[in-house]
């Protein structure tokens, strides 16, 4: 089965998909018809002629999150009637937000501006503050960083997913937005970090907060196609 | 199986639900926590304690349309994968959309101060005006227009449903947007109005714009449980 959504090409590294755009955010009404015809193997000053396809309107969709709030409960509905168990819905939501999240870091790069980061404290606050305020309207808190640096929390007050949601009690094993997970770590890949992505509290298991861990595993290596630099 | 989502009590018509709360408005983080506990049976002046349910945290999370795109897309997706057919995907995407009118109402009263509308021209214009822009941060165009004024289209040059979408040939009778239809159909049957809703232009099958046609059926009466007015 076809995912339906057009995939486009895998960034080959952060730096790479933001500093062309950096200057030029106004173009992407231009640049997203073009996108779709050009091939890759281009100078590259003319990168930003291609990377990243963004729909001219979209940047118009300011939106109120409880309809994407209803939506997403009616897809982990429809999981959890086409799965017997919760670890497969769990698996299912990972494996659908790892999708969307390959897809969204291009959108989330041309309209944040923001460039390379320096370190994986500095990817936090990019996540926390640019990120989840972008697409979820809320700013998680960065805490309970590991003494070597490579493992961190995110801590959300308000999770905007499970708003107006309780957990019926058999299904006491379901991640409910375990598709966050999946986008986290499908995001990060596609600038070259490879992350374990967790929740490990839930407001809607009983916990005060709902807490995200995340952890560095290592850095991925960049595999140019051949024909660039 | 049950729908994760907490449903809440059926709105009586619009005038009840718009008129208590439209002077208090900042009152809803107080009255979420109290609405889930109190019955239907009080007098018309506490009606705001319970009427509408709105989490307080939520008027704060208004996000970017493209995770909810790409969310959607997923959705789509998964029900193409369940049935076997694009005609039971449209009828399911329908159904998936009228669960979440008819929850959708509640926050869309509660949050924009609409009173009751005196005619169908009102309710198109509050629809396309309010609706769509607090909800898909768009803003359709009333047209088309029927003599009786029982119809008109919503004409959407901006669909944010469809971004990045392409439909792949085998699923020519794919409506892919058909959640907005059962959304429509929902909410306003829960203010006491029947209608007929379908998408007669998309243009995601070649169309200049995507065209939204909605047809007065009737009036739905109220059935008043016993005891209140």
């Amino acid at each position: 089965m076809r995912f339906f959504l057009v995939t486009s090409r895998p960034i080959r590294s952060f730096f790479c998909a933001a500093r062309p755009l950096s200057g030029e955010p106004r173009e992407f009404g231009i640049c997203g018809t073009m996108s779709r015809q050009t091939n890759r193997g281009t100078e590259n000053k003319k990168m930003y002629w291609y990377l990243p396809f963004i729909s001219p309107s979209a940047s118009l969709h300011l939106m109120n999150s409880e309809l994407f709030t209803l939506t997403y409960g009616a897809l982990v509905t429809q999981l959890c009637k086409d799965y017997e168990n919760d670890e497969d819905v769990n698996k299912q939501l990972d494996k659908m937000g790892y999708n969307i999240g390959v897809r969204l870091i291009e959108d989330f790069l041309a309209r944040s501006n923001v460039g390379r980061c320096h370190d994986f404290h500095e990817t936090a606050d990019v996540i926390a503050k640019v990120a989840f305020k972008m697409y979820l309207g809320i700013t998680p808190s960065v805490t309970n960083w590991s003494p070597a640096g490579d493992e961190f929390s995110l801590i959300l007050e308000n999770n905007p997913l499970v708003d107006f949601v309780e957990l019926p009690d058999n299904h006491s094993s379901l991640i409910y937005s375990n598709l966050l997970c999946g986008l986290l770590r499908g995001a990060l890949e596609m600038v070259q970090m490879a992350i374990d992505v967790k929740f490990v509290q839930d407001t809607l298991r009983g916990d005060n907060v709902t807490e995200i861990r995340m952890k560095f595993i290592k850095r991925i290596e960049e595999n140019l196609p051949a024909g660039e630099e």
